[in-house]
């Protein structure tokens, strides 16, 4: 196991394949500001590179998950008349929150705490979500006179359908890990000292058994096929398909089926 | 409080910026017909042009929501051989159901009874939806020889998902608030004597701490996101996100926050 | 009552007006292979072309509803190395599950057991499903170097929403029937001795009580409603509205209201 302390965020890889990338600002909520979105960026790209790594799962260090914008430098942006632009831009870091549906890799937030404004359009962005009992959730954005931000209007809906998006978003109520439970937000939730060995136990799960060129491949086609219809979705499938007959990954995954034994498969390649 | 009686359709206006539209042909269910949809559309566009409503609710007089089309017109139109359409548009009204979706303020149905039909459709193509226990709901269409009539095709499986949809939409079935809930139609069940006090708090809340040109743009986001994807969503987003920066909700917002007092947001502008 | 053994597949129409085309190769666990596929279609096209059925649905004989694809053939592809390709569209037969998207009337899956892969994507393209309790799930591509096949990648997300698809696909963890519905993929679970009277109860109550045309129409609109705008929609519907009020359906369901008899629709017409 290799750990990692990289200012404001922890990366570690474990011996089973698992990358556990952690918010670490636990003075300041692991709200976004203080670097920490660049320090962020890096580990996920590491995270994304390494051949031992086939799951990568986010966590907050201390009280919460991330309660969003830092909201010590957002004052400073409040207040800037002429360049605020410059500011945000600097504030979020270079990079939407949706860059995460671009990896190729798994990603499972396991939401120790407190998840709010762009710390829950992030965690959104992830494929997978559980939660700590008691974590507490807002979309915030509508009480402060700004927007929804940075593509959770578009993924809200996809995750807990329409009306609860309309609602999270133009109330920015505050819910908690057991209703966003409810509306489908979180797939589960776990006393908080069972959360991360509960999502490490589901991660080296599917780090075992599941071919990384399959997770690849599987991510891309629910992403694409979101504005396909049904006929392009299938035709591509079956072209998909028959591109993966070829990888060595099928034939080590129907012989480890025969053989009752666990498969195989190869580090992700950058051509699968 | 400005209390209005509007023929079949009662106008009130509070203090707290909630404006309540009222079905009101209780002894015809408050369907659909004998004048109702046109006082229904003057009450709300009364309300959206009101600056003093932030968040509309509508709601219906005695036992019904609405119970669909009249069927005594019906009646008249289904024995008509040439000129039916011209009765049919009479009857519904010169607008579709999703002119709500284009309101820039929230709206929210509290459902206090019989939801049918074009009653449904409605309903749905509110924001978001509150019922009183019992309250029994149907598409009717199928039923009747008719059709997913008027965007109640495009909404539903957006609320409640696909198969749930087909489900209700080819039988014709009904059903009652308690599985409207569990479906995700509505988002709360209440007593029925405790439904209007209860949705009427929650819309209270979001007059209160929520800017209404927050409540606008992120409105038109979750619609305009649909048929995006999350790249262009987030893009989007971004340019928003500067644009609000530049109203004074957004100081105001942040100001409220840091004096944990409760924000003093402007109403809602035309240019907002 | 026409019971007909087409070879792996049964064919039965009852008196009610509803099909039940029961997947037959209980051995095998109803895998796809075996001429399963082919005699599926034929049955398949009988029902969507006998004027006596309204409802179709379909079941599996013995312990599995379908176990996915014949692994004993697929390990025959497996080992092929240069026209795998010829064997695997051999395997899967000359359609896609979708195509049972495009019948005009309702199919509905009573899943009795095991339903796993091109099994389960096969059940997502019905347009309702339910389960027998303990009926044991899997998409099982991820675990075999295989991808989202057929357009599962596409339904499933619409059916139980992002977070619970990307789970399923990627993880390809299994699932039981009681999971299946709380994810909105089954509408109910019934013991296994109930499932079936209890789904053709259902089935029957639709071929009594709905018009074929609506349900066809119904049906239609819902899938092309998923990449329209609500504008687009509302206002194909009021189209579709126009002509369902050609119909003698919408006469016959009108007067059958006001008599409060059951109404007595025609068989579907190709021109419906």
């Amino acid at each position: 196991m290799t750990t990692t302390s990289t200012g404001p965020v922890l990366f570690d890889v474990r011996d089973s394949g698992v990358a556990v990338v952690t918010l670490n600002r636990p003075e300041r909520m692991n709200a976004w500001g203080g670097g920490l979105a660049a320090a962020f960026y890096r580990c996920m790209d590491r995270a994304e590179a390494d051949p031992d790594v086939r799951v990568i799962v986010i966590t907050g260090n201390g009280r919460a998950f991330c309660a969003g914008a830092d909201m010590g430098d957002l004052d400073t942006i409040g207040g800037a008349d002429t360049n605020g632009d410059t500011d945000v831009t600097k504030l979020v870091g270079e990079r939407h929150p949706h860059f995460v549906t671009e990896l190729r890799k798994p990603v499972i937030a396991a939401i120790n705490g407190a998840c709010a404004g762009i710390g829950l359009t992030q965690a959104l962005m992830c494929d997978i979500r559980y939660a700590a009992a008691g974590a507490k959730f807002t979309t915030a954005f509508a009480r402060r006179g700004l927007i929804a931000e940075y593509g959770i209007s578009w993924i809200l809906p996809r995750v807990v359908g329409w009306s609860a998006s309309l609602d999270l978003l133009m109330s920015g109520r505050t819910f908690y890990a057991e209703e966003a439970k409810e509306l489908g937000l979180v797939s589960d939730v776990f006393p908080p000292e069972e959360l991360l060995p509960e999502v490490l136990a589901y991660a080296e799960d599917m780090a075992k058994h599941c071919a990384p060129s399959s997770m690849a491949v599987i991510k891309r086609q629910v992403h694409d096929d979101v504005l396909r219809n049904v006929r392009d979705a299938s035709a591509t499938a079956e072209k998909l398909m028959h591109e993966s007959m070829q990888r060595p990954d099928f034939i080590e995954g129907i012989t480890a089926f025969f053989e009752k034994r666990q498969p195989n498969f190869p580090p992700l390649k950058e051509e699968d």
